[in-house]
């Protein structure tokens, strides 16, 4: 990978030089961060918050200010949502034990969340993160297929164990990926031109074959199915579907990341396959099924799962827990009882609508795309795709965030806005949002 | 490994022969639950348990009976704690997002948890799950001293990643460990003889040399430091020093996972290591951390981390969250106020105590292990160590899960009852266990 892949690490990250800008409880509560998690300490924006509280689309830092987020969408029915609380505070004081034994509210969130995925993927494993999902997932796909081999778009994110970090090359800091897992250009107009998808089935196809001729047969494509990392590219609907079938004719089973799009967000569907017109093999699942609640899980067919099952013992102790099962059910019904999915589709159109309309009179933004209330903001050097510029970015979600708006970074040259906000924002709250993007680019 | 390692994944699991002693609505559930999880759903039990609530150390089932918790050390300070659940409940509806932003009670925990332990393990990793724990601490291992392989006991468990799944012979159904793994037996009198220490200390040594010999330089020796999963062993203390010494001779570190002897469960110290004289390099811990709050962590020196986090972004969504946080200083709170580490002392030693009589009188009954709250009963034929009894292990399992009792198994052979209660177990609950064993084994 290139060097710039490793900026989106680094470019919203506290790095100690907007210290001067802290009042004097944050800079205390920071000494005793950096003395408890010393170098795994990473905090957002040039001066970090402080949070006591969040509701809603709002959190509340310790001076008494409030923040829009737009960024964090593990609250994703909205912070601290008073269903969910209730649910967890419920379960909790009732029983919370592994799922070795059974539990009647287990089996109705599984029934609740297969409703919402194609029929074959009839079997679920809950886990605890979406980190444990996709590392199963790996170690499913290596079992169906007798493959070992991963293909990868090149600053993906798939999460944090030592299996999950060899296919997120936006993870590394230094060196390149292991010699089974090969990546490719996200699906987007500067690297296919016109015809997105074909080229990017083509460039599928064409790091199979490299894998193979490396003896390396394939195990799988995984793909988050908004490319958050790469810098959210939607575009167009069923543009996934070719690179899938070349995946399969070279043995390979797709995974479908769902981490990140999931659960209503990308508006048209529950999951971002859904926008694709495409059965994945394997979904995985994390951030938003909890709201907040640590919950993850994989679905697959059963004989992929019984394949696996036939070699190794999987338990996880605390996947699927009947809290996790309370907090669960808690978000699908808040999403289906207030609307959610059509939510983020309505208010996240118009708020495309009016970043696209923003980007016309800024020569400075060269896209806006995404899908619901899943949005990115590239930043260019004179509207070029090929002189992507990290600092206006910077600048901009600093800028935002001092005036009351939380947004975050993506992209391999971090030179992407990443607008993530609860599903529960409101047309009043978009508008503030590019209010407020509107006066910090003035600024 | 030989096959009947793997006896303790199933020994103890629902085969379904035992349907037809099920309700109705039991086998109703069942049903659903193999719909659902199919190749996955692993039950304990001849006949599963259908749970609908628990507090303490009781668990109720749908069918109105009771009974006796002397297994699961998930809900280590009580089923469904008030002030656990109290604590999640406030704090789920105050604010529950990431690490990305400082939150004072996240400080306050990593301090709380930090004066339990040695003072040169200052940095602290929250994660999500003790499998993740592992997961992260071989790869800072790794970093920290650019060796690959790794010693375990011969039926270790660790969990359930990719890479953990690699050190856990327990979990493996068919086939042996990767060439960059090897296995010594645990330290007790039927590998090691008279001197145990020195013994287990010899085999590690050797199997450094081994893997020196084959071109894998060593990275770490990991233990569970009392042997869950190899049957139990605790004895005597001090015995793991040498062989950590020999590790660290090797150029590797040592990993203390804690995920099952920590929290207070062996009575003399709130660490298994504890017991052992020793500090560790990296400790793990998990299950008991949030009393059910699915929350995991990683203690280490600050050189270590920053090694890691040099050459790698590491960051976990859910981990340390302030919900976790909240649950996480609740549980060291009971811990404390409640007097449960010496409880763990008192009523663990009073019912080894009667356990052991209880061996005096029935010859099938070879060994009385343990420490604390975490006790073994090893079965054998004609009181031979070599002669393991699984069988009757599996009888007594389930003859005290229909009298009231819940243990399980475990072992190399399966052949150890695992008896690992609620730490809050009184003298009189204990009575009930020995009660329930002695008529089970009478009949």
């Amino acid at each position: 990978m290139p060097p710039e892949t490793h900026d989106v690490l680094t470019l919203n990250a506290f790095d100690g030089r907007g210290g001067g800008r802290l009042d004097s409880a944050t800079r205390a509560l920071l000494a005793r961060r950096t003395r408890n998690f010393g170098a795994a300490s990473v905090l957002f924006y040039r001066a970090p918050l402080n949070l006591v509280r969040a509701e809603g689309v709002w959190v509340h830092t310790a001076d008494g200010r409030r923040y829009l987020d737009a960024y964090n969408n593990v609250p994703s029915v909205g912070h601290s949502h008073p269903r969910v609380a209730k649910a967890i505070a419920e379960q909790s004081g009732r029983v919370s034990v592994s799922t070795r034994y059974l539990q009647e509210v287990i089996e109705r969130y599984a029934e609740r969340l297969k409703a919402t995925l194609p029929k074959s993927l009839s079997n679920i494993v809950l886990v605890c993160s979406g980190s444990e999902a996709n590392d199963l997932a790996l170690r499913l796909a290596r079992q169906a297929t007798s493959g070992v081999g991963f293909i990868v778009s090149e600053a993906a994110y798939h999460g944090n164990t030592a299996a999950v970090a060899e296919i997120s090359p936006a993870a590394l800091k230094r060196g390149g990926v292991p010699k089974h897992v090969r990546t490719v250009p996200a699906p987007c107009r500067q690297a296919y031109g016109n015809d997105i998808a074909g080229g990017f089935a083509a460039a599928v196809a064409s790091a199979a074959a490299a894998l193979k001729k490396s003896g390396v047969p394939l195990a799988g494509l995984i793909c988050d199915t908004i490319f958050s990392s790469d810098g959210i590219h939607a575009e167009p609907c069923g543009l996934l579907a070719p690179a899938v079938k070349a995946a399969r004719a070279a043995g390979g089973v797709f995974i479908a990341d769902e981490v990140q799009p999931g659960f209503a967000r990308t508006g048209e569907h529950m999951w971002g396959f859904g926008r694709h017109g495409l059965t994945p093999d394997i979904v995985t699942m994390g951030k938003p099924m909890g709201n907040g609640f640590p919950m993850a899980g994989v679905a697959t067919r059963p004989g992929i799962l019984t394949k696996f099952c036939a070699a190794t013992g999987y338990f996880n102790t605390f996947g699927g827990s009947p809290v996790a099962a309370a907090a669960g059910l808690a978000v699908l019904d808040v999403i289906a009882d207030e609307d959610l999915q059509g939510n983020a589709l309505r208010v996240g159109d118009a708020l495309r609508e009016r970043l696209a309309e923003l980007a016309q009179r800024d020569g400075r933004i060269a896209a806006v795309r995404g899908a619901g209330l899943f949005l990115g903001v590239e930043f260019c050097r004179a509207g070029d795709l090929n002189q992507p510029d990290p600092k206006t970015a910077s600048c901009v979600i600093n800028g935002m965030r001092d005036g009351g708006v939380l947004i975050g970074a993506a992209g391999r040259h971090a030179n992407v806005l990443k607008i993530r906000p609860p599903l529960c924002l409101t047309s009043a709250h978009a508008d503030l949002l590019v209010t407020a993007l509107a006066a910090t680019l003035a600024a």
